[in-house]
């Protein structure tokens, strides 16, 4: 059986934009694709798919905490001329602790990031290749929903369930879509709701339904740009082999593809299944943090 | 002379979307403007009109400083199956640190915010009312740039010009725009360039050219439905009166309009130059930050 | 039944040190005290009764997390003449997190803090009288430790046991030890074995045995001057009444008295019982964080 | 002329108190000391040597900002039974913008830490070796002060002025002390002023007096167990040679000796004069942040 690595090696993206490049896959993402994307949207609606940014988020604590939102200004005991108060506040949060984009610096194996840069490029003064804000132009074109557990007939997937090649097609051709070269691909597996019923920070955390290495594959052959979920890691965990996040290392380090994790697809889901429209224009840019290895994001699904 | 309490007065949309609105003039994106807004993306080109959040930012500290990036995980040491590694990253900041859209929960005056809402919904706990999570689903639509600096033929304009009616009167001509109900408005004084030209915050911060109580006039007849700009406070300062901020006073708390701060039109104003037509798809999402008065954006412009 | 605001005026400290004072029963440590608790310094070895400032210590999330320590610099990636190398982190944290003096701003009822000031003192700004900077200089002099848990030849009390005063005398005659004016009174309960033994924060947080009301006059009779526990919140939870914290109330908003919080008495007991001298020097200073509320400290007992 | 390797080469305590050790000249700090420096408490009066922790302090931005203070809650809006209102904070820091001590593991050259432990136990987790807490049961005993400035009859020392071993045996003699095994000695160059009479913290950090390396050996030759400065650098800056840092570099990583920055003597150096005694006893625990590489500090002086 092919490893993670020979799987990436495969695979790989290494040098396909030029020694230089930094975003991988959303190159995939062009002009034409998004004046063609900008066709889809057709009613005027949204559809926000960043969950709050709260400190009740399902982060566990530990490395990642949920954000904490603290009040610089609320108002109050203030005099400027005229009777002028304003409030301010302030966050501490983790990158990477609810809807964000991955840099293609976020991971890496074998001492090397995408597309060739050493892994040495990332230290505590953060990522100085591949940081998140080289993506900051590109996120927008067209999304493509396939609602895996939807199809199923399931509320959510179970931990560990791997998404194969055959859920992806049948997922297609359920709902009538072809997954084209520089589609921003968004998978729904229902695990958002394990958290959204019960408030099950540990249960949400414990383990995930999600990708498993064929699907990259799937995701290679159709050139996505982007592959976002509604889990907190892409993929399935416990996952198919021993390593740690496999998924990760092959797209993020080997096809230079961002993950986007932690989206809700619920009310967006619930409109494809009524219109039977499972494309829509996607616009999702990461904030500009300089040096960064993710951003959080509000992903703009409109139709 | 009118004072800003009476010209707020005049103006109020207060009880104009009910009784229970959170959103201001927001409500005036309506879904046929954003479908007539996908059709100004013909080149599939993009323009990002957030600054770099990063400790090289204009802030001055005290109250608000720069955003504060900070690792948790580089990669190094550590050992997991596979050789799989991981960088994660912390930040620390103001959420009016950088390019925001500014909450309606964010400035008041005589102890109510827009819509009437006591002041007290905003404590050291958030806002209770017209947080900025409200503005979620809604802010995508038709963008309108005004380059006041690049009519006037000058690099920025100075600290304390008041934008006037004429001025956004003869943009529009110079244009060729008309600017209509529910767009985006977008005006450009040059004053991001005092800051990037030799990083100069204190210039920066110490005072800017901005709109003048007569403009927030103009954009109620027109029914923008928010407007942003290059500087860091949208109006004159010093201002016309001694009174506070009361451009910001009258747009956020008497028409509920959202204001965006900082941003970066330089590539999209060059464009515009270039191709005559200053208008476009924008998308600034904001995060959905639970009960906060602001949120960091990265808005997108797509033509 | 007498109401816990019925003691509080009973036991008042307000205006006994001058109606400016913001250091309450701080001022019982009189010079005269302090040289005298000198004088235990007779074998020169110190016991530091903080508990380590880590993300694994006991707070469960929310409004109160663990420390977050976040390196700024680690020494790699530096170029400096000579080839200096250094390393710098940060903290983020609840000043009440872990072990800590609780400012006499931290709690109030009926709108007045200590002394008589009025509630709206504390806002946003943080406190403006009564903060914990108020007492940088003087938190040392006598520590007595009454180890109740000890006494009562258990590992440790049981959440919601209410130690008497009867509880108090007992330690006291079994220790040899009479509680004196200006005392920093230490009462071991072995409550925090709760967490060290499993590493459980939520069984530690879950409740706690500690001083009831009766205790609280006990302490004002002696003049105790500062009360330190091994527990999170000095009293009885569950509580005596259904008031929420009415020791606190009593202690720090009518007597003036700053609790300490999550001290770990474990050495210092074992060493108690060896030499079977229960008084020390205690040396206790907060940090002089300007108009907080509390500090963490790390306080050092020397026999 | 000797580089400062080779100088911390011959003055190098690695290995004095064995391979394990993480604490260095703290070592030197004996109970007996601890004993007899109890004697100096003669009239029970107290100098709190540590600076205000406020977003006012004199750092400027960037790697190293002021302590950023933010209320969590400040009483108001909270509905307990029983009338309890409670105000909590959070802080957010460097570990060295104001009165600290430097851990063992905050400086270093050729990848070694003090004892010889290879620098890469510093990493984005913190330090493994030589942490700020393994000094958190031994920080008191003797105190010294040396009031060069005073000494010298100044103000303060200029920027560049390099305290000389004769300085010190000056200010020895002028004083009538006698430095030994184990003092904690503090060093006075005014320099704290030039930041307190105006408010300037760029021209405080813009240089400072302080110890040369010939100081360094004096510190060796009386074997001091810790050394503290009104600077932010204990030492001259300008420098002596075109290296960074050398007094750190050998006190820290040769000596293994801490070094306290930003102490405030002002008060203590007044009643020096007065009383003519510039010996006291000397409390400065560090809190006991686990892997830090410093810790901030409200050093307690009592005569």
């Amino acid at each position: 059986m092919e490893t993670y690595r020979e799987l990436g090696k495969r695979l790989s993206n290494w040098g396909r934009w030029g020694e230089e490049d930094e975003i991988g896959t959303i190159n995939l993402i062009t002009p034409e694709i998004r004046v063609a994307a900008a066709a889809l949207i057709q009613r005027g609606v949204t559809f926000d798919l960043g969950i709050p940014f709260s400190q009740d988020g399902p982060q566990p604590g530990g490395n990642r905490v949920n954000p904490l939102h603290l009040m610089r200004e609320t108002g109050e005991n203030q005099d400027f001329p005229g009777g002028f108060h304003f409030a301010d506040d302030y966050v501490v949060m983790p990158l990477q602790c609810a809807t964000q984009w991955d840099g293609l610096s976020h991971v890496f194996y074998d001492d090397h990031l995408y597309n060739g840069y050493p892994s040495t490029n990332v230290d505590s003064h953060g990522a100085a290749k591949n940081a998140i804000d080289a993506l900051s132009k590109d996120v927008a074109g067209r999304g493509v929903l396939l609602d895996i557990a939807g199809v199923k007939g399931v509320e959510n997937l179970e931990a560990g369930y791997v998404v194969t090649p055959e859920d992806l097609d049948e997922a297609c051709a359920a709902h009538g879509v072809v997954v084209r070269s520089g589609d921003i691909l968004c998978i729904r597996t229902g695990w958002r709701t394990v958290f959204t019923r019960a408030g099950d920070a540990a249960a949400f955390m414990a383990g995930e339904p999600g990708l498993g290495l064929a699907s990259v594959e799937w995701l290679r052959e159709r050139d996505v740009a982007a592959v976002a979920s509604d889990n907190w890691a892409i993929e399935a965990l416990p996952g198919e082999t021993d390593d740690a996040l496999p998924v990760h290392c092959v797209l993020i380090r080997d096809l230079g593809m961002t993950l986007g994790e932690m989206f809700d697809f619920e009310e967006l889901a619930a409109d494809c299944r009524e219109d039977g429209r499972y494309e829509f224009f996607l616009a999702a840019p990461p904030l500009k943090f300089a040096r960064a290895v993710g951003s959080p994001i509000n992903p703009l699904a409109i139709k």
